[in-house]
């Protein structure tokens, strides 16, 4: 509405109550416009309703949604149903043009604006959480393995001879399959054991560069973010290694935005080595559905030619799904749910020592993995892998999802390398586990009613395995193995 | 977005598309400022897009979505649960203040220009459909009868001694019972059968009146769309006899949008005699949800005092879907469908006609009745309620709703009065039968495969009653009894 | 899904996760059950996304969602928007009948379902806030003003040569048009001032009965919730009084169901009086947007013939909204926000009495109203309209919404009855004042916010008024008023 | 709702309309079990109400969505923002696991099962579009261009040797790159000038594969939907080809699905020669927004080894559109917009002849291509690239988007390689002009509106370019270059 529409508006409604309303219309252009010019994350969440106007607004500049657009090309974002066009709020265009995820559509100036907030505002969000020394972030419409494949691609780009990737072991099976879409041979740095820890081993990384030589190397791959008790990768002694050799850093730091000791060690990292890209799932940090990433990089040239590698166009919905969400937290917000998950991660601990006690195990000592623990279930269990997937599927079966159970002694091949003790991160740990994490947006009465539902099930799990030391069980396969 | 934003904008769009995309805007508001300035429908639909952008901003006129209010009174649009908060758009305040329907509310400058513009809206609308004369229209968050009932009160306001309501017979107990609610007496004016038709009887409505006197007359409620063999109201002729007597003349015009000869004649009325309020309903013209209804007149004042009359506030849902349907038919949408409901009509008439013959049955001959059809059924059951009842169930299981089969012996008691043949809107039409209406956005298809049904019904019903000659059937309620 | 879909499921997905998913399922349908044998509010509310599932089932359940339905009668609620559509969840036929509001329509099983499970939810809820003795409850798509009205005129028809409702003044206009909309006349008893607070006179009430004669008043109307300094009407002595001389009794208890102590006097009333019906708010109480009331009584045969006076079928609208709310809030979320409301109104009370001192103003004594409260302006301003009307537009411009600035010296006519001291509650109130309620769904940070602007407000009102004694200025209308 | 549950709904709404319900249920029942066990298209497209439902169940089946789910994994779904939550219809977990897009997700059955369906949707559509030898078919998150490399680097993976892709040109950066980012190197081969017609050399293709060796191909990738002048590859010799050297052969369909020539063309070349992947656009073919890609294949076994290679999780939300709109479409629907976009096809032919005609230009005579049409404009214009891109932008700034007007002097370097007559398919075509295309989902009227404005256009064109001659002109940029 403009002037003309609030002299005629005052036809319809008194002229106090058009001002008043004026004026909170110019209060909404005036958050956007703080937004525009302080490319950040709002200082407080936005509601729901200013979010949806301001995304209809945005809408609104693309070509679709012109009036009286006619299309005579072969993609013109029309969209056949309504329930399709509702609930992309008719943004249809999706992302990037012609081989470049972040160049502007000339039909779709609006998707092309919201991308290029929606790259602020995760810039802004890591910085918050500590990446300080971050300058440029790219969301992009793909989870974290294609996007790691994506990043080593364009490491391999720049380094067309090498073929190798250092990758201390994790047992995570995208990892590593990022590295065989790449086309790329992964180099595995089994970790070491310090106490329960399994830790990067960097006498034994540093070793393997130079027996292969470091122009054969594509990048090392960190991985920051994991299941105890495996720790995060000592990033800076990598990126030091890194810089040393002049070999590209990618970190895969999937779920590390939500633990500020991760995002601390990264910037350690960034400023005492080498860090070239680090990629972060939306999903797991934000809560936004599975479907994004978001690249960062103190260099951003190196974002520039990731993004120039894409080819083609690729979905706004990830990207829409994450604007949505940081505009609803605000900075504000979002430092509450991390300040939140921490003190969540220290009851979990003291909750999980309980249960443990109770039943004769231990909590694993991992001091430095700030998301993940473990519990030792040696004494319960033989550490079969029978046993530990019976033990989770009565878990799954009483509606607790994400609690894993390593036998220590599983086998597995991927991407074409055998891997003993699959699951643990390590040949043979030396007792069979449980995991937890407490992840951003967990509630304190999750955490209660989980430790009461582990409670029971090892106490039964105890009670039918004496059964059932008499006669065969049908056991259920586990979920989560 | 204003000029300042737009050039920020530019900081991350090419300048070329933020203009188009700014172009675009304006096309937008453009569109709002001749929707205000005219003050009717626009000619051509708008798009889902543009018709939630505009909710959207006309929501964020409203108090609740200011940034930063804060309330302290006892109703300040407060909305619990996200889900009831998107589907109305964030809107919460309802329509009218303390006592006046169409009453501007401070804290909802939005909500009260929606309204103002549906109002308009509705209007046009009517115009269009040929109610030429109407000068104002108010769009209230009532049903019909409720709507009646207001009316009445108003008039009754009006003339205070006066009690009657003269009601010439239609057998539908809303309009009745809308007369008990408004705690006045109906007077019975009995049909006269002309021809298989039951018209207005001129003669004994005129009678009565004297008998009873002018004054002690409240109004007289015409009905204008009904189920044949009834016909429209000869609402000409009780125009004039209302003028001639001075007597307040309500029109229940529920679902005769829809007719051009319905509003034609309503029109005639209003330059040849005494038309005071007229009453429609938003669901049957419009195809909105049950909930709605517009009063129309050619005194506004009349108007006026009616929306005055209602105590508090109301519902804005009705309006707003009302809002939301016009803007999206636009008048030329809602032209043609008007335009497809007569043919369909033709359509429905000739195709019933076939079935009527097959089975040894005719199709009524009810030429002023431009919605509804009638065909006897007289050959293929004896008329017992029994038998309608179990006719019309069978239909119903086969999801045909909407026909009705009158046995003309029912008996009823409706707001104290007790009536022979109920739902032939006489006390004994000559032969039994059942309804077919083709309403506002049925489609060929549809009657195509009614007509197929309601053939195979009618085959089945002979057989199954030959068989049951010979002992008890159960049978089923017919729900539109 | 059947058996037979969930075996087909299985060719897709693997086994172990269809028991899952159908073990899934099968809570969910746990939940309705519950539901619909316990006939109350889940103990704990339910998420958004079972909500939703459980109102599109419902919705398959209307006529309109029949695979393959055709429609030939006046009404099949098609729906012409799929905006429209969606937004009612596809729902079309309105609730009622033929002249009863709780009749199940035939068409429209899913919203007669649902329109019962909300009455059985309302009235769960009265009995949680306290209203121990109520036996049923109806919703009305109706707001307050217009509910009251049809059961004065239920009431009415019981008692048809009766023509006044014995009044105590409120100074609300909708309390007042209720019942000329009625068509009935107002008998004002005035306030007495007793402390600082005003409160009914039984006396006077008393008198006035005896001086009409009982049998000449169609009930006697109270109001519970109010602002301060007026208290909630003594209702357990106006229950005695109605029994004793065999008079209806209805309450107006608007916005009463969040005030524990209310609904703890109205059972009383109800235990040791006469008590009729009770109407209470729904957007009021339970944060939804305005459109809907609760009608409750101890004797269900009252509210059935307040429902069948209702002439013909209205909105589902906001017996959805509430519908969604409760199922969202459940018994403990209700009762949450009930409590945090009471913590809320003394912290309001605590933080108003410091403004209070600071001004040179105080905070009235009105320990009966437990939503309400009221801090005298007299040593600010002069209490005259033009004052009250400056300050409250401050206000308003600052956006605070709700708090009214009362001059004690306006006169108003309202239904035709002329009032002194209008907005006061009585004819001169000693001194100006401000009010300010403490609602359900006010935050902590929403008071502090108030309280800042309110104390900036007054002291910049004393600055201009200093400034202004010189000039004459232009004052903005006070919305408030 | 079970047996139990339809009982206790019978304590509400009457026996009889609750059994009419439950029939509907089942009904509803019987479509998704028909959907369960055909695993096509539904034979008509279901209405918005039963969709919303059927993805609603599917919800449900998902562990986000399970009630009184604990979470204590690193991914639990949870979502941040009820707007998200909502427009994903609650579903969180995205498709893919552990590096197979196909993987069924524990945690996710529904959204498993959901991806499955979509999968056998997509292979019915493309039956349904004449593709009759299609085997099986997989929906991907992803658009074309990261598709088709996805399927190189599939291919890559089983010929490790070999590193280039044979590629007969076709302007369009997206195919280009795609190679580059699998890593490849791209053969081009440069088309031949049949008439107005550029059309595949074989002669030079053979050669070429002679030359470089089979072995050292990666595959051949052909270009079945183009703009003219180029016309689709001639598939049916490629494939002879690629079967005579073992070579697999990759068919670029993007926007081809709609074309019943193109599909029966690449289903002679699967009959007649060897096709191994074939890529088709969502959002070209199915009117969804864009950011997916349909795979399809006559051997199983590769599209298997496809989605192997991702890593990782993916988007749900391109699979969802898709899901969402054919069952909206139903297979008549489909096949009704196939065949409306023949008739407009020879439509857009007849007006563009018409328009040449007036402007003394011609309509190049491409019988080949079934999709895009060029009509010369060299006697309009010089066919410079200014003028082409001053022509351009006056289209586009008159609402006309998709028209491309090519200069064929451009000169362009594409992902390494440099291209004289850019945009043209070809180093020196003949004459500038200019193209359209009729792509499903056009409508006559925006026919009509095109060819009135280009009309318009051309005319202002030549008068604006007789103008400028005499001095400098400012041109905007053309945004389809």
């Amino acid at each position: 509405m403009d002037e003309e529409c609030w002299k005629l508006a005052e036809g319809f409604v008194d002229r106090t109550y058009v001002q008043q309303a004026r004026q909170a219309q110019q209060s909404r252009t005036k958050m956007i416009k703080t937004l525009l010019s302080q490319r950040k994350l709002p200082a407080d969440g936005w509601d729901d309703a200013a979010i949806e106007a301001f995304v209809m607004s945005l809408s609104s500049m693309d070509s679709n949604n012109f009036e009286g657009n006619v299309g005579v090309g072969e993609r013109e974002a029309r969209i056949y149903s309504s329930l399709v066009a509702s609930r992309h709020y008719f943004l249809g265009h999706g992302i990037g043009r012609s081989g470049d995820l972040n160049a502007v559509q000339p039909k779709a100036a609006g998707s092309s604006l919201l991308l290029a907030l929606t790259n602020k505002f995760a810039l802004d969000s890591l910085k918050i959480a500590g990446m300080t020394l971050v300058k440029d972030a790219a969301v992009v419409p793909l989870a974290t393995g294609m996007t790691l494949s994506l990043c080593m691609q364009s490491f391999h780009q720049q380094r067309p001879t090498a073929r190798f990737v250092i990758w201390p072991r994790i047992d995570q099976k995208t990892c590593l399959k990022a590295i065989a879409t790449a086309g790329l041979v992964p180099i595995v740095i089994e970790n070491s054991l310090e106490g329960d820890e399994l830790r990067t081993n960097i006498t034994e990384l540093r070793q393997k560069i130079i027996e292969l030589g470091p122009e054969t190397i594509v990048c090392i791959a960190s991985t920051t973010s994991c299941f105890a008790p495996r720790s995060p990768e000592r990033v800076v002694d990598v990126a030091k290694i890194c810089s040393e050799f002049t070999i590209p850093h990618l970190i895969n730091n999937a779920y590390g935005v939500q633990c500020p000791s991760i995002m601390g060690e990264i910037t350690s990292a960034m400023r005492k080595g080498r860090v070239d890209l680090i990629v972060q799932s939306t999903d797991k940090n934000y809560m936004v559905p599975v479907g994004g990433a978001v690249i960062s990089t103190s260099n951003p040239e190196l974002l520039e030619s990731v993004s120039k590698l894409y080819p083609g166009r690729a979905s706004m919905s990830p990207i829409l799904d994450l604007f949505i969400t940081l505009l609803s937290m605000g900075a504000s917000g979002f430092r509450r749910l991390l300040k939140e998950r921490e003190e969540y991660f220290q009851y979990t601990k003291e909750r999980l020592l309980e249960v443990a006690q109770k039943h004769g195990e231990r909590v694993l000592n991992t001091p430095n993995n700030p998301i993940s623990m473990a519990m030792s279930v040696g004494n319960l269990c033989d550490g079969s892998d029978r046993d530990s997937t019976y033990l989770g599927s009565m878990l799954f079966q009483r509606n607790c999802s994400g609690c894993r159970i390593v036998s220590t002694r599983a086998t597995n091949k991927v991407a074409g390398i055998q891997f003993e003790g699959y699951g643990a991160h390590t040949n043979s740990y030396p007792v069979p586990y449980l995991t937890v994490a407490c992840a951003i947006g967990a509630s304190k009465t999750e955490i209660d009613t989980f430790m009461g539902r582990l409670d029971k099930v090892l106490s039964e799990y105890v009670r039918k395995r004496h059964q059932s030391q008499a006669r065969t069980t049908v056991i259920p396969s586990n979920p989560e193995a």
